[in-house]
């Protein structure tokens, strides 16, 4: 005999399918949300149903999307003339959150993973082309990951924009603010040095 | 402005609220849900709704419980005419799992506190009296945490069935089964050379 009832079983096995929970911690959220908060349990389950009915993708940016225009593709942030290719919503967020950067956003949704299967057809690149080609924009900002995929993805998005008389930049890679020298590795520190700038 | 659309907010806010979720968890698990695995998204928001409408408390052992009878508290488990107390449905769960004691539980949902406000009528003590007055058992098995307030409470649940002519163990102490004494606290050192059995 399994030791849970079936709905609770169920709701456990739901649970497990967030990333980074475990079978502990998943009974543990079951027990919590029955036992302590059903509002809670209520509420995700409501913001979960409407989440499914209405955010979708932004037919221009490709990020999560709820109206009918996208927040990130106003016509005040296509005028900036920048565009900024991000690899996930997460680092949209980061960079919206942290920056003052009030220009147009590419969503890739992953990077350039021949082994995964992940071309560019994948991220959507023939949208990106299609936008570098309408000519509304002057500068392509690339901020993929500083990974062997990360860079290898720059390195096409770059070669696709100077097709296209774009002007192309990558975000600065370096000791991070608050960092010491001395704990940092050393290719963070030997792009450091070779990108180093005039004061 | 929010950074958030408000409904990508409201799911991250809902996912918040489960225990050990901060807010980065939170962003990540929403993005994997609406990114990734919608099925899942769509599963849990179902397994959450069917959860709250059917499964409930019962109203002999307090576990919780979904069917008209709980399958806890069946005949032939009453016929041992052993009651083990637990303080929480997972504490039942792991003697249910890793043990054969196949007889009735009682879930106290808590352990007597009085700072908390936790006494013997939160912890349905009453109900557990009435179980002991019955004349259904013949032994008690007090399993709550060996903790202070844990120790508390199985010192109150021992009292309750000496005087209902109960007889009452408490689910032993010591050294955990793989554990080497050089790095088992003295506190259970002490426990288990006091506890010792003839062998």
């Amino acid at each position: 005999m399994n030791v849970y009832s079936p709905r609770l079983s169920r709701l456990i096995d739901a649970l497990r399918r967030l990333p980074g929970v475990g079978p502990k911690s998943a009974q543990r959220m079951a027990f919590h949300l029955l036992d302590r908060d059903r509002n809670a349990a209520r509420s995700l389950a409501q913001a979960l149903g409407e989440s499914l009915d209405h955010i979708g993708r932004c037919p221009s940016c490709r990020m999560f999307c709820e109206d009918e225009a996208c927040r990130y593709c106003s016509a005040a942030r296509t005028a900036s003339g920048q565009l900024c290719v991000v690899e996930g919503p997460a680092d949209l967020m980061a960079i919206e959150g942290g920056t003052s950067y009030r220009g147009r956003y590419f969503v890739l949704m992953g990077r350039l993973s021949p082994l995964d299967g992940i071309g560019p057809d994948e991220l959507g690149l023939d949208l990106l082309q299609s936008q570098l080609a309408s000519g509304d924009f002057n500068e392509l900002i690339i901020a993929t990951n500083p990974t062997v995929e990360g860079e290898a993805t720059a390195h096409y998005l770059a070669e696709m924009a100077r097709a296209q008389n774009v002007a192309v930049s990558r975000i600065a890679h370096g000791v991070p603010m608050g960092g010491e020298l001395e704990y940092v590795d050393g290719g963070t520190l030997a792009h450091a040095l070779s990108g180093r700038r005039p004061v």
